[in-house]
């Protein structure tokens, strides 16, 4: 059995235990976790016993290569609406309730699917797939690793080269290419590699600004690699710490060190919260904490779980999550750490190996 | 006035015009295109006299900077909705309609919207942000005639390049370096570069197929700049052109040029459809058509108006436009040719220049 059809028998397991007849999946990230299928425009129509892909004629002749495990049904896009081709294809159970993944779907679709589906009773789906996707199988950890390396590699080449007077936007991109060169097929996510107060920016983007001695150097990226990509954030100091850098930075390495030691398999998302958002809020720097500290990633940057004060989901084996409190000090800067942990039934495994003590480069 | 708030006056203007009193903008490109705001998780909210951008702790210093025109309103989005944040920035005016973007609003916003504004007519927004956007700016316009610059001098440079042996991959690959050395801040979209029967997918990916002489080498991709786009496609023969290949290529060929020159302010997405669709439909290769003839583009790689069957969208001058009919034949490969047309009062011009006539390389 291939990857998608092992995918598949799970989905079907959870369907079966949650009462889902028929599903409708409809996000572009799952319909590529369960199929393979990498176009743009399709659904996916997954019952106990058959299973559609739906597309129209630009990508039928891909889906049919790229997804033998699904029968492909070609829609005229004008002629026929997804309620339409989703009926017909589902005649012999008009009656089943449709489970559609309401977090995904636009209320524009929603409404023609009711209105085309009259007898059907539609359903917020369970995230039954958002579960498969959370445990990472072991070719999926291995790429993940992988990337880790070229990162982690591209990162250690980058220190040697980063100077005073450098552009944000250089550093950047030097960083990029050489994740590229090592073997990446991209970056995680557009490289955050910010400078001075501009730390404090949890999501900015690398600008003219230029390197100057005493800087905050934050630096948040990743490689990707056959769509998975690893999320790794290191900050620095250019030239010689001050106290008052060491005592904020070392903050963070506390909170971080912290919530790395909670997380195992059985151990819930708010309690990791809460482990690295007392320390924070304990600290003469309780006004400046960021408020996530980490959260599952694969096939694409944020999955669930988060780890927000309101996650009540229990973390498992098998799950690799981002743990990465931060302090965010307008006018003064931002420091963030953020590693890539595997969950494991009696602790945790840090797969990222960077070195976490403040650096002065 | 900046660009920023002529778009907003200009929203203002359409907005009373449709008789729409507030508005919240979800979708990420309108949020851009009229505050500027590049990040990834904020909201729109626009009155007769009022404009907010809803965002959290993450993204606020950022918003602040960047899009100075907008009331910055910091949302903690474990304690405060969405629909709560609205309903306060509303308070004054709790029983007006609220306007939505049904085509990209998830049904899951949709419905805690509407328990949270339990007061307010939630109803579907008409696409005044696509119809500005539709319009380019002369900014915008020159903003994509240096993309066609930039896509049209690397595609030439390719072609020296290109051999018989080398994978699809590859050809892509140094296509898509040669237009980052040549300025482009990215791809337009991911390079379709597809050879022999390959060229027949309308969306397939590069992949290691090695080049063969007498392959169809269809390419169709584009430089991006500052978030605006350019959208090309050539279809060439390697080596020597049987009879077969210079007949389908002709079809193509004529088809596209009957479409340009129907191009005009006032003409109806639709006659240009039928236009084209007529030609290739009156031809030896009608079974092999593909549906789509155009789009435009800008922010975003597809924009309306789509120039499909049913597009009852009349041009105006100063839309960009991709006139892009093709044959896909299973087996035997497919021919596509896109340009990139401004419309005019009068007519049109083409802003891409590259040469048209069947290429031997």
């Amino acid at each position: 059995m291939n990857q998608y059809s092992q995918r598949l028998t799970r989905l079907r397991q959870a369907m079966t235990a949650a009462g889902c007849h028929a599903m409708l999946i409809s996000e572009p990230t799952n319909i590529r976790y369960l199929s393979g299928f990498g176009g743009s425009s399709a659904y996916l129509l997954v019952t106990a016993s058959e299973q559609f892909l739906i597309t129209d004629y630009r990508y039928v002749q891909r889906a049919g290569e790229d997804c033998p495990d699904y029968q492909t049904y070609c829609r005229d896009r004008v002629s026929e609406s997804l309620g339409q081709a989703v009926g017909r294809l589902l005649s012999h159970t008009p009656n089943a309730s449709l489970y559609l993944d309401y977090r995904h779907l636009s209320v524009e679709l929603y409404l023609t699917l009711q209105s085309d589906l009259p007898m059907m009773e539609l359903k917020p789906a369970p995230l039954l797939v958002e579960d498969l996707r959370a445990i990472k199988e072991p070719a999926e950890r291995a790429c993940i690793e992988r990337c880790i390396l070229i990162a982690e590699q591209s990162l250690d080449w980058l220190l040697g080269r980063i100077e005073v007077g450098m552009t944000e936007a250089r550093a950047a991109e030097l960083l990029n290419n050489k994740m590229m060169e090592l073997g990446a097929q991209g970056q995680a996510f557009p490289t955050i590699l910010l400078s001075g107060p501009r730390s404090a920016l949890p999501h900015g983007q690398p600008g003219d600004r230029k390197l100057c001695r005493g800087d905050w150097l934050l630096i948040d990226f990743g490689a990707q690699l056959k769509g998975l990509r690893c999320d790794i954030t290191r900050t620095f100091v250019l030239g010689k710490a001050s106290d008052e850098q060491r005592r904020f930075y070392q903050t963070v390495a506390r909170a971080q060190q912290a919530a790395i030691d909670m997380v195992r398999a059985g151990v819930s998302g708010h309690q990791i919260n809460r482990t690295a958002s007392d320390i924070l809020a304990a600290s003469p720097y309780a006004a400046y904490a960021g408020e996530g500290i980490g959260h599952s990633f694969g096939l694409s940057l944020h999955e669930p779980p988060l780890l927000r004060r309101s996650c009540e989901t229990l973390l498992q084996s098998g799950m690799i999550l981002t743990i990465e409190p931060g302090l965010y000090r307008p006018g003064f800067g931002g420091v963030r750490i953020e590693d890539d942990i595997l969950v494991q039934d009696q602790g945790s495994l840090s797969l990222t190996r960077f070195n976490k003590d403040l650096m002065e480069i």
